[in-house]
């Protein structure tokens, strides 16, 4: 993974103390269980994507200092992540992720409801600690605001999410859901380390929108891992959004090119009709078949490259005090849709 | 109810402003049926104690113009105390609050921890909004802050709430478990009020004692009314919290002061072992001649007392701008252990 060597060798090197920071400092306290809930899917692992793109814009856009008063701010954005990653587990019914059992198999419901509600709570926390780190109170507020506005938009997309699995949906209604979901809290990461780097008001917008579209970018490949990804790899059940009849690109493209059996086995699937371990494979194949996965890839490395043009216009506009964090933030743009888990 | 008419002279004037506010701006927005069920409990009533609070302490302190900042923060408090009710409802199998129906038995489990989670968002949301109405920028980190360290003491309160149900607990532990759950958001609200009114630190946290105060007796009282209340009265199921062994301060007192199958009896709900219903009333009836009854309602009128001194202390400072709103929240006081609902 040469062409990611910047961005791995970064989070190697920084994701550790934003790690620390979260188990030893901001999420830690009593009783006990409800903390080691609030913590199991932190601990089990994960890619830290969003802490990433926190400091990385910090990085890029006001050097090292500017990092350090993000990191309280790229600690919110994990814990809110984890947050949101708990309750959609309940909702959703999953049963493992990142390889462990999921928070309310573990620790029951009502802990990890408990736990989820916490961790809500103390991803503003952290943000208002970032004032200890010497961040002003306006961007303080800046800095909260980005997030609540995220918070309230991934609440919405969820809420789409879930109605979505009971009726079909346009490619736009999809593409405007995982904004919502994925895209607004990748949004507000990038917003979020701007901010830390007192950046204007313009280039904070900026810096939104490279989130927002590596952040759908990231939700369309995560649709294609959910159909085509090895479980070994992505630690998800296989075929599981196949299964709930999750209205992926994947399915309404294959959907709208296909016709017969193909397509009234899909339209089954489509109605969340709980159908054959054997029909879920057959399903898989039709949609690569129809030309879904290919579509898929090319949207979501469409999205890849308006991302990598904004960076290229914050360098033109001479905005750039770190060439390693823009490195960086161009790998992860691109490793967004190359992934595999 | 001669003895309260300054207090609900007040609520019946203000509260809809504050109602309103909520119902119209704040909580509406798509998908409807997310913020249906975020509104189901704030539409079927409730005491609007919290925001009383709020708007009590901003007018009383600093006269109408705080008043005016202090809605937001008078919203923020009930939709945040909205969102601890549904999530506490899912994680108690309680089914009706308020006379209706709980939201996760109206809406199902997954929207009801939707909604919570977009009304915990939201309170944020409308502290930050407290900016459009000229509230500067330090004092909206200072809010937060306030809202934020209640958010993290409730969570953890209902994190000893759950874990009591299955172990003995000492007075101490139920007093702070109590202020933890119920005290630490009205310590905010009145903070909150505080706050708006532009008060010193010193008063903010003057006021914040009221409200701890306050808010220990609203649960005391809480507590006698889930055994002793009148269910057409509150609201809620008869006998709900002996049936699952809720270590109040009654069962506590009790169990220290009877003996023989009198005590047994009292044991096994303690246990939380499923009861008859007959065993219920009987329970109920040997706490009250046990002297717990009395020894709950003098322990919460301490509390009130305490409160009442705070106030008094602040007039003797000279720092009371509006004598009506003073009166309101020494009303405010003594009517959450005289109530019956």
């Amino acid at each position: 993974m040469d062409e990611f060597q910047t961005l791995f060798e970064f989070i190697g090197k920084y994701i550790p103390r934003v790690d620390s920071y979260i188990l030893n400092d901001l999420v830690s306290g009593d009783p006990e269980y409800v903390y080691q809930a609030a913590t199991h899917l932190i601990r089990a692992g994960g890619k830290r994507f969003r802490p990433a793109v926190v400091l990385l814009t910090a990085r890029m856009l006001g050097g090292g200092a500017s990092e350090s008063r993000a990191l309280p701010l790229a600690a919110a954005v994990e814990v809110f992540h984890t947050f949101t990653l708990i309750h959609d587990d309940i909702m959703d019914e999953d049963e493992t992720r990142r390889g462990v059992p999921t928070v309310h198999v573990k620790y029951g419901v009502p802990t990890a409801i408990l736990a989820g509600d916490l961790l809500q709570s103390l991803s503003y926390k952290a943000i208002l600690e970032a004032k200890r780190r010497g961040l002003r109170s306006p961007r303080i507020v800046a800095a909260l605001d980005a997030l609540v506005e995220a918070a309230i938009k991934v609440s919405r997309g969820q809420g789409y999410d879930m109605r979505f699995e009971k009726e079909l949906v346009s490619y736009h209604d999809y593409l405007e859901m995982i904004y919502l979901k994925t895209g607004a809290l990748i949004e507000a990461s990038a917003k979020l380390g701007a901010i830390a780097a007192y950046a204007d008001r313009e280039v904070v917008e900026q810096m939104g929108l490279y989130g927002r579209f590596v952040g759908v970018a990231f939700q369309i490949r995560d649709d294609i891992l959910g159909v085509f990804g090895d479980p070994k790899v992505t630690g998800k059940p296989v075929y599981s959004d196949l299964r709930r009849g999750k209205k992926t690109i994947l399915l309404l493209y294959a959907l709208d090119h296909t016709s017969g059996d193909e397509r009234r086995l899909l339209e089954r699937i489509a109605s969340g009709e709980s159908v054959k371990e054997e029909d879920l494979e057959k399903a898989a194949s039709i949609i690569r078949e129809s030309g879904a996965l290919a579509y898929a890839q090319e949207l979501a490395e469409s999205y890849v490259k308006s991302a990598l043009d904004i960076l290229d216009q914050l360098e033109a506009e001479d905005l750039v005090e770190d060439e390693d964090a823009l490195r960086a933030l161009r790998e992860l743009a691109l490793f967004t849709v190359r992934r595999e888990k």
